[in-house]
């Protein structure tokens, strides 16, 4: 992590680097890491979706040998105005309490991450509380937590922009943008309503079909946080809006950021994990704007929250891990960036037939 | 690995040491367990699987706190008398060839349990070859192969013991029974003939529904594949045996040393990973001797090989992984390895609501 971005007052600007030039993009990249894969001392195909997995980075870092040697977990935290509407099982404070947490290392991410070798970054991007500085703290409140989203935008154009620009900005700050392998974790209570709202106006789905229970709401809770939605929808007019638009009145400053990443992300060749619900929502906004996107995306795990399964099928990318998680914090991305530098290792660690000496199967 | 079972001569009988005393039993581990997993800083049962997966090594090692410090993988080598049938799309030659590959870390075992920080140890129990001593190789040849289980049993009541004890022993004789997380491999050509053979007796299912690919042949070898195995279960009269004696009929050497090692880790409360068919046709035979060896295992994943899910039903248990693999040798079980430690320290390290200052639900 760049240390200038960490001690930026709230609000400066950074200049922006030049994109770094790609290279090698004429390549037939997808018959290079088959031919690789077939050649390696196995069954062809007998590693399943680690082959698949390891083509994709192949692919995406444009490199015979492709490698995730620096693992980051970036857990963008901001509150939600519409929480004001009763529509979560925990007060607003967790959100600031749990940052603290992340930074006391005490969390389930931290945990995890730990197990992947990732480094955990937590972005205040927007949580209503002040935070002093902290080594492993990016500190760019972009707002006190978003508006009420059943009373008008939840944000305005300037903030989203804000949002967006930052998750674009911690990549191009990055030391080393090369060989990463970045997941994407979020904390916002509220925040599993913005995202259903996302969702059911870009897949074109009726809300109650992608709104679930969250951290675990009662059902009446559950009808109500389905009313909530509904009415911000209708009041923010987005039924047919772009995917900024969406963004914009109905999402989040963590949402906004995610996207900001995905879209750097792809840029810049750099592979980035979904989490869960609330990571996908942000990855389907950055694949309504560019589609393209997909090419660097992975699908940590698919949550149990009902909407989740409704965003993968959308951007169209099968989740590695199905582990019946719905925490949130990036937890899936991290485990599921265990497999993903699984499959790299097995692509450039394993024997092949010739210099193993191992017999090919009979004609 | 005691280095004197590594280094002793093929056949000699090893002193069995008593059983370790179970203490604690009477604890009620499950709620003890429970009750820390709902003090997380988490919502309740948000960790899903992971949660699960944690109780159950609580239960496993009756400790408030579980550990797997040590992972290991043992990769059970051997070959089969049946492949004389024509049932695999490679030579027999393969199994010596990948076990002087796991000896030279070429092969996708090597690189997974590097990933997972898991030991390799590869156990010749019925190779068809001499191997010089390696000191991550156990020597402990049983005979060259099995026989061809279409002319008659494949071992005799001597051999199916000597394999079960091996795998019995190898617990035994660790010099770090407590805390380990073992899982289980195999490298053996012929083998996933074998292991339908077993699938469709004990599971009471037509051969053509357990017997799938392999390392991928054919469909007339397929076909061809399915009367081999029909061929052997009616020579051999197994329709209504018991586990022992089909294992002994229809079996491997490698299987019946899977099985013992499964039986003992039950025995001294070890966690045992299975990997994919084969090594789940192993617990499938321990299952029917015992059906409580369920308490200590982990279905790691389940493999492309149509009779693995079988057997994973018959069994009783949900895979952890999903990720299309058919490989075998413990890839997918040391994959998953990685989730079961992730699971363990979420357990030991995350903080508790009151520790970290975090509000719980609302009333």
């Amino acid at each position: 992590m760049d240390k200038t971005l960490m001690g930026l007052p709230e609000g400066q600007s950074v200049q922006r680097p030049a994109t770094i030039a790609l290279q090698n993009d004429d390549c037939d990249w997808k018959a290079i890491a088959k031919a690789r894969l077939d050649d390696l001392t196995k069954p062809p195909g007998s590693l399943g979706r680690l082959e698949g997995i390891a083509a994709q980075m192949v692919l995406i870092q444009r490199q015979e040998r492709p490698s995730c040697t620096h693992k980051v977990v970036y857990v963008f935290a901001a509150d939600h105005g519409v929480i004001e509407e009763g529509v979560s099982a925990y007060p607003k404070q967790v959100t600031e309490q749990m940052v603290r947490n992340f930074l006391g290392h005490g969390a389930a991410i931290n945990v995890l991450a730990r197990c992947a070798g990732a480094e955990v970054i937590v972005v205040d991007v927007g949580v209503d509380a002040t935070f002093e500085a902290h080594p492993q703290l990016v500190r760019r409140k972009i707002r006190r937590g978003t508006r009420n989203m059943t009373r008008g935008p939840a944000m305005t154009e300037e903030e989203v922009k804000a949002a967006l620009n930052l998750g674009r900005l911690l990549i191009q700050q990055s030391p080393s943008p090369d060989n990463q392998l970045i997941a994407l974790g979020e904390m916002g209570i509220g925040n599993t309503t913005a995202a259903a709202a996302i969702t059911a106006v870009l897949c074109r789905k009726r809300v109650e079909e992608v709104t679930g229970p969250g951290t675990g709401i009662s059902l009446e809770t559950l009808i109500h946080k389905r009313q909530v939605i509904e009415k911000a929808l209708e009041i923010n007019a987005v039924k047919n809006a772009g995917p900024m638009d969406v963004l914009q009145r109905v999402g989040g400053l963590e949402i906004a950021a995610m996207t900001g990443m995905i879209l750097e992300g792809h840029a810049q060749r750099i592979a980035v994990v979904m989490d869960g619900f609330i990571s996908s929502a942000a990855a389907a906004v950055a694949f309504a704007m560019e589609p393209r996107v997909k090419e660097v995306l992975f699908a940590g795990h698919v949550s149990q929250e009902p909407g989740h399964r409704v965003l993968l099928d959308y951007i169209g990318v099968e989740p590695i891990l199905n582990l019946e998680m719905r925490l949130g914090e990036g937890t899936g991305a991290v485990l599921a960036m265990t497999v993903i530098e699984a499959s790299v290792k097995v692509l450039n660690e394993m024997a092949t037939f010739s210099s193993a000496g191992v017999s090919g199967p009979q004609a």
